[in-house]
C-alpha cells in the first residue's frame, strides 16, 4: 500500500503505528529529538524522525509522501494549534473539532447540545455554592486543576494563576460542580465507513498525586495539596445495564457534532464521565480523538472482541477505517 | 446445532451470548423494551426480543425452541423469583440455589457449612461491638448498604428502611463484621463434565460512591455518606501463594452445595472475599452463578489461559460445558 | 528438547512453567507438601514434587536431569539464601544479584550508581525530617513496613522489632523518604541473546490493608494501623511520554549492574517507582528477577505486543531466551 500513517511520537503513537502496520500502511513517528532511541526499537515503525523545534515538526510532517496524520491528545500541545491548522497533509478525523476541545466552554456547550447530562457550571468564583473542580484550558493532562468549596480560596488561587501567567483571566478556566461518584471513561468510535458507533473500551485515569494520597492515612495527608495530573490509565468494565445509556449518549453526541461542527465526528472519541450511586452517567468532558486510555487495549478490549473477531486496538481500528475508505476511494470522507 | 442459548439482556449477557455463538449455539437476548438498539448491533446475537412486562418476558423465554436459559445476577431482579421458578425451559446450573442466594442468612450458613472463614455476624443492632456493614436482601448491587460502629445509628437507619418499606423487619438484613483488608473476588467454574473446579479469574468491584470519595481530600468528604453501588469491575491477580487456599475453599464449597442444595454446584460461582494482612481469605458472600466481574475477561483471564489454550470467557465456558453435555446426551446433568 | 525448567511452586511459577511448556521444555514444580493438588491440575506441568523441608527442596532441585532453575521472589524466602548458593543446577539470571536484593542499602546504592533518582534516605530515626516509610530487610512482601513522620514513634517501633527479634538492629531497616505520587512498577527484560532491553509491562501492587482502608470513611479508619502486605497486582499503562524516561533508567540500570555485579543483568527486572505530579519517576526499589506483577499478562501485556507478534508472558520470554541460548550453544551466557 502506498499510504503512510504519521503521528507525533507521544500519547498513543505506539498503538497508532502498531495498528497501521498491521493494516499494511507505512508508518512514521515524528518526535522531539532525544526520543529516537526509544521509538527506534519497535520494528513496526518504518521511520523515526526527530525534530528540534515545532516548525521543523511541521516541515517533517508535510514532507511525508502520501502521508495521513493521526491526531492525538498531544498534537496541539506539541506543535501548537496554529501550526496544526497550517498542515497540508490530510488529517484523519475532523480537525475543526480541535478548537472545541481546547475551549472548556465550547466543549461543555457541545455536550449540552447533545442532551447529555453535564455538571453544573459556575461563571465566577462568587457563584460557587458547592464543591467544585476548577479546570485550566488546553489538554495539559490535569495539571493545575484543583478542588474547592470556598469562593475566596478559588478567587485567590485564580489570581495567583493570572499573576504567574498560567491563565489570562478567570474566563479561561471552567468552574465545574464536582460530581461525587466514580470516574468512568467511555471510549467510542464513530465509523463513517460502516455507519455505526462502536463502544471500544472503558478506562479510568490514574492521577498523581490524588490516587497516591488516598493510600496515606488521613493524619498525614493534611499537608499535601491534591493534584490531578494524569500519568496512566487503568482498565475497567461497566455494569452491563449502563452500556445502553452510555451508547445512547454517544449516538446523540455524534448527531450534535454533525450539526454543530461539520463534517461531524469521524473516528474515536471519549465521553469522560462520573457514574453516581443513582446510576446516572454525568459527562464532565469529551475528547474528539483517540484517548490514551485506549493504550490498555493493544490486543483488543473486552468490548472490541464483541465487534471484531480479531485483536483490534483503536489504533488499528483507525487504520482499518482508512483502509476501507481508500478501498472505496473515499479518503476525503474520513480526513479533513 | 439445534439448541439456542437464551439470557436476559443485562449483567453478563453479551459475554454469555458471544461465548455461545463461538460454541455454535443459536443466541437469543430477551430484554426490557428500549434496549433493543444497543443489543441489535452485535452480530453474535441472532434474536433480540423486547418485553413490556415480566409476564411477557416469561412467555418469550418459554417460547424459544430448544432453548437453554443461562441465569445471571439480574435474572431474579428482572422477572422475580416466582416467575423464575415457573420457567419451563431448562436452566443451566442449579436453580435451587437461587433462594439461598437471595437470603443473606442461608447464604452465610452455606459458606459456614463448607468450613470457610466468614465474618462475624450480629443478630440485632444491640449486639454490635465493632465496625459492621449492614446489607439488604436480594442482589441490588450493594444499594442501601452502609457501614457503622454505632448501635443507635444502625437501629435508626433500619427503622427508616422499614418505614420506607425497603425492608420488612430487621431480620431481612444481615449485620456483618466489616473485615479490614482488600476485596478480592475469586471466580470459579465447577465442571460436572470434566469433573474439576477451574479458577476462572479474579476481580474487584468498582463501587460508587465509595471508590470515588477516596479521591477527595478528607476535609471535603465529611458531608457525603459512603455508598456501595456496584457500577463496574476491575481486573486483578492474586499473590500465587493465595491460590491454593482459595482453591481449597472452592472445593469445600462445591462439596457443601452438593450435600445441602442438590443436585449441587453446576458451572460458575464466586467467593467474594477480603484478604487480610495476615494472608487470611475471609469470604463475606458467594454468588452461585456467573458474576459480572467475568465481563473483564472476554478474551480469557490470566488464569483461564492456564486451563485452556484458546480464548475462554466464562460465557464461552458455560457454552462449552453444555456442548460437552449434549455430546454425551447428558444435558440433564448440567441443567435443572 | 531435553532440558527441563524448574521452579518453586509459588510467586510466578504458573506463568514460568506455562511459558516453558509453550517453548517446548519439560516443566517441574518443586513445592512445600500440601500444595500438590492445586498445581497438579495444570497440564503444562510435567512433574509436581512436594518437599517436607528446605533440604529436601534442594535435593529435589539438584536431582532434575538437565534442569534449569528459574528464580523468583519466593526462592530465597522458601529455601534460604545459603541453600540457594549451594544449588548445583544452573540458575537462569545472575545469582550474584540475590544478595543485593536482600540488602536494602546495597539495593539503593546500585540504583544510585545507575544515576537513577531515588528517595532521600535517613541513617537513623533521629535524622528524619519528613514523612518516611520504614522497610524491613528481605522480600516479605511489605510485611512490617510502616509510615511515619515522628522520630520518637519510629525509634520505639524499631525497638519493638528488635525485642521481637524481627530485626537485629536499626541498621537492618531502611528509612526512606515517602515520595508522594502514584506507584507504578516498570517491568523490563534484558535480553543477552537479542542484545536489547524490552519493556514488558507495568503494574501496581495491591496491598492489604492500605488499599482497603481507603474505602472506609476517615472517621472509621483512625483505629487501624495501615499495613503494606502485597496480596495481588493490578494492571496499568503509563502516559506514553513517561516511557522513554523509564526506558533510559532501565538501560542505565543494566549498565550499572554489568559493572558492579558481574556478569550483569540477565532477563527480567523491575524498577519499582513513584510518579510525581512533576512527571518525575522516582525509583524506590528494584527487583533483579521476575516480579509477580507479570502474572497479569499471561497472554501478553500491552507493551509485549509491540515487541512480539504472539502472546508473550515474561515466563515465556524467559523460556524463549533460554531456547535461543541453547540453540547457539550459549546457555552459560544466560545462567550462573
Amino acid at each position: 500500500m502506498s499510504h503512510s500513517v504519521v503521528t507525533i511520537g507521544s500519547h498513543s503513537s505506539l498503538q497508532i503505528l502498531h495498528g497501521a502496520k498491521k493494516e499494511g500502511f507505512g508508518t512514521v513517528a515524528v518526535l522531539p529529538k532525544g526520543r529516537e532511541e526509544f521509538y527506534s526499537q519497535f520494528q513496526f515503525i518504518d521511520k523515526v524522525l526527530g525534530y528540534k523545534d515545532e516548525d521543523e515538526a511541521v516541515e517533517l510532517i508535510n514532507s511525508i509522501d502520501n502521508g495521513i496524520l493521526i491526531p492525538h491528545g498531544s498534537l496541539v500541545e506539541y506543535i501548537g494549534s496554529e501550526r496544526v491548522k497550517s498542515l497540508r497533509i490530510p488529517i484523519f478525523g475532523n480537525r475543526n473539532l480541535f478548537e472545541h476541545e481546547a475551549d472548556q466552554r465550547k466543549k461543555m456547550a457541545l455536550l449540552k447540545a447533545a442532551g447529555i447530562r453535564i455538571p453544573e457550571q459556575f461563571e465566577r468564583p462568587e457563584d460557587v455554592d458547592r464543591l467544585v473542580i476548577v479546570k485550566l484550558p488546553g489538554a495539559k493532562g490535569g495539571k493545575g486543576y484543583f478542588v474547592s468549596n470556598d469562593r475566596n480560596y478559588i478567587k485567590s488561587k485564580l489570581q495567583e494563576y493570572i499573576e504567574k501567567k498560567i491563565i489570562k483571566s478567570v474566563d479561561d478556566v471552567i468552574i465545574q460542580e464536582y460530581v461525587v461518584g466514580v470516574p468512568m471513561y467511555f471510549q467510542f468510535f464513530n465509523s463513517v465507513m460502516l455507519n455505526r458507533v462502536e463502544l471500544t473500551g472503558i478506562d479510568i485515569r490514574y492521577e498523581t498525586n490524588v490516587d497516591g494520597l488516598r493510600r496515606l492515612p488521613s493524619r498525614f495527608t493534611g499537608s499535601y495539596e491534591p493534584t490531578f495530573v494524569v500519568v496512566g490509565n487503568l482498565p475497567a468494565v461497566a455494569r452491563e445495564s449502563l452500556l445502553p445509556k452510555a451508547y445512547n449518549y454517544a449516538k446523540s453526541f455524534v448527531k450534535a457534532v454533525e450539526k454543530i461542527v461539520p463534517p461531524g465526528m469521524i473516528g474515536p472519541f471519549c465521553l469522560e464521565s462520573v457514574v453516581t450511586d443513582e446510576g446516572e452517567i454525568v459527562v464532565f468532558e469529551f475528547s474528539g480523538r483517540i484517548v490514551a486510555g485506549t493504550n490498555l487495549y493493544i490486543d483488543g478490549s473486552p468490548y472490541m472482541w464483541f465487534y471484531w473477531d480479531e485483536p483490534m486496538s483503536v489504533g488499528r481500528r483507525i487504520a482499518r477505517e482508512i483502509k476501507l475508505a481508500i478501498g472505496r476511494n473515499e479518503l476525503d470522507r474520513v480526513t479533513t
